[in-house]
């Protein structure tokens, strides 16, 4: 007898047929003469019910006590059925257990409350919880969307180095690598400045690849390790960025809600509060958002960055995220282009997301002008020799141009409604945890 | 007037049409009293003809005397030409030039042959010609085909860490990193330790990242940043994994036979070679392997690994790449699962490409059973405690299971036909090599 092997997330095309299922006990309800084993197999997770009466003894007995997490295979026929979560549900008509979790040492995360230090430390089970594979599928859908919404743009995916030889925002918070023979490298923070290169090689291009910063933050917000994507355009200026940002979290969100309604009703997110963003963003100059901000009782003062505070008073009331660009070019890199109407601004943007999210997305437009980013190197007392490289990029035939690097993470939380983005990332790294 | 602003790839949509594009400059051939330009932006080439008595003087002056690599917008109408690269030519109306390279410090990268060092400390502005713009596109094909394989196939994106504890193959070639008071974590080698805890919760899975090893090779197949995807199914076993495996190969030949024909022709690759590739691909165990090169005059010893030269002469004649498997378990990783006819041989693959490619997947199944997998650690001289979390996968639901990894340079090598995988990532990292 050849029962056909499927996986629960395609089994409503097995309507009435006899299959197997392969996967693992996620939980069981007993009641006598019935047991309803929950089996999950990675791709969902399906009420099986094995009646007593018409199995062999040996086998309702097996079932009935078996252990979470134990592995098995169900051979049954499915039903649909309705009131099932997915729909379906498969009849009990035989099993076979491969491993049974021993009593005297049971499966460490049980359906009671556990915690975070205790969840993080055991990341490589915690993962196999419903709630922690939703916001996997969501990270997996948001970064497959990222991508295709540049490939279908005519980007090129260029990846940029992780080790490079020096800093692009400070060196403070640069974690350093034995290379060989007393090199000393850099782990890096952002691809922008090889994005530079390579866009003036293809034209429009995006990095998409781990950064690094060895900060010393606690925050909710804060990784030492996270996934960013960097678009760069050559001929573009500070209003392209925008176009092009608001565009990429509006097909994101939209990729989300048709694919992954499921797992954001695991996770209860408020869907109405994703479907409700729409382009064009509400666009803002800092110097309005720091007015709009002191009126909201806020401390800040011109020439101050956002705190966290700040950016949920800023977006309070709009279902949108904002846009806010021209900021004091002093609290800027050193790459910024200046603003034509007034030098003290920089031709930058940040899009702060709603519900308190905060910054998503931080891009401009970049310096073209070799003289003007040679002094800029100077005023930030960055080696010029070590930037060498990127100043060619001004001599030979430079040209306008602009990206931005928007943070996975933070999305993917932003998506699923969590608090800390320690959740959207399978083994996040932080100051104090680097492990499993 | 406004001119619309279109990119090279899609002149062809506005035969007839005056268009903008926005450049830079990559050759110029002159003939007195007419001008070609030939013009790059990125997604492709075109030459423009500019013809004295149609241009304003100093328009024509100034194009004919125009320097490599200098930015410009040219202005012109589109028209059809058999004989172009690409199919058109444009007519130009008039020219906006951005910066014009000074003759006192021109473009380096001249159209004459440079050496590779020189090359390498000009990667910034190499990517800029043509062979190596034709790399990138490849690449980025590969890598989006590598993705759309394992989404379409059921598979969840699961990015491992980068920042790691513990050596997953020997801790020789670990690159080391001072993390925040004195500790100290380590580059990824690969993923796999934690895809397995990945498959156990999601079933199928992947990673698709940067690896790295601090290998002092200096030889054209290494580089010490490199790009790998690693796929791991649970329930599954070395056939899976070979199934898997040749699915993924043809599927991105023919992706990039169907969409990358342009670069394959400025890379002079022969495509017939590409064309030929079918499944199923031949099938060899070590033991027949062996013999096979004894026969052709190698000196591999049973026991012994593959040279080079062996890589070489398995797949000489053939078209296809060859599966090797079952490799003595001496040679291999701790965890390989042990054929259970024969436990001095593990249930290992490698990919071996034709032409002279070499390996370029290699995977298998791991043991499952906790025992056996304590037994080999202990074996291999790594500590149990470092890998408690690893053996809890083998203690809660335990299941055969398997998975390989693709080395992503490797692959683009074999698809453009380079000698060396150095070209086939925008910034190399080797020995020596650590810049720009």
């Amino acid at each position: 007898m050849s029962v056909p092997r499927v996986r629960i997330a395609g089994i409503g095309r097995h309507d009435g047929e006899t299959v197997s299922i392969a996967g693992w006990l996620y939980n069981l309800r007993r009641s006598g003469k019935i047991c309803f084993p929950l089996v999950r197999d990675g791709s969902g997770i399906i009420q099986c019910v094995a009646v007593k009466a018409t199995l062999p003894e040996e086998t309702f007995e097996a079932l009935k006590n078996l252990t979470q997490e134990s592995s098995l295979i169900v051979t049954g026929k499915v039903r649909a059925e309705a009131r099932a979560q997915g729909g379906y549900e498969l009849d009990v008509e035989s099993v076979e257990i491969l491993q049974r979790v021993s009593e005297e040492s049971p499966y460490p995360i049980t359906p009671k409350e556990h915690g975070i230090d205790f969840l993080m430390d055991h990341r490589h089970l915690w993962l196999r919880s419903r709630r922690q594979t939703a916001i996997l599928r969501v990270r997996h859908e948001v970064i497959k969307a990222i991508r295709d919404y540049f490939d279908s743009n005519g980007f090129t995916l260029v990846d940029t180095p992780i080790f490079t030889p020096a800093a692009c925002e400070g060196t403070t918070t640069l974690f350093e690598v034995d290379y060989f023979e007393d090199e000393k490298v850099y782990l890096t923070q952002s691809g922008q400045l090889y994005n530079e290169a390579n866009a003036m090689a293809l034209g429009r291009v995006y990095c998409f690849g781990p950064t690094f910063r060895a900060e010393k933050s606690k925050t909710r917000r804060h990784l030492t390790e996270f996934w960013m994507v960097e678009p760069e355009m050559a001929y573009a200026g500070l209003e392209d960025v925008k176009t092009l940002a608001e565009g990429l979290v509006v097909f994101c969100i939209g990729r989300v809600l048709e694919n992954r309604r499921e797992e954001l009703a695991v996770l209860e997110r408020d869907v109405s509060k994703l479907e409700a963003v729409k382009t064009p963003f509400p666009r803002m100059r800092y110097d309005d958002a720091v007015e709009l901000l002191r009126r909201k009782g806020s401390e800040i003062q011109w020439g101050g960055d956002f705190g966290n505070t700040d950016e949920t008073l800023l977006t309070e009331g709009s279902p949108q995220p904002i846009l806010v660009d021209r900021f004091p070019t002093a609290i800027k890199a050193f790459y910024f282009q200046p603003d034509d109407e007034n030098p003290k601004l920089a031709m930058g943007v940040d899009v702060i997301a709603p519900e308190g999210y905060g910054e998503i997305i931080g891009g401009g437009q970049r310096i073209h002008d070799p003289e003007l980013l040679l002094r800029r190197l100077k005023e930030h007392d960055l080696p010029p020799e070590a930037f060498n490289w990127y100043l060619d990029l001004r001599r030979y035939g430079t040209v306008p141009h602009a990206g931005f690097g928007m943070g996975v993470e933070r999305f993917v939380a932003w998506m699923c409604g969590t608090e800390h983005i320690r959740e959207c990332i399978a083994y996040p790294r932080m100051l104090y945890r680097t492990r499993p």
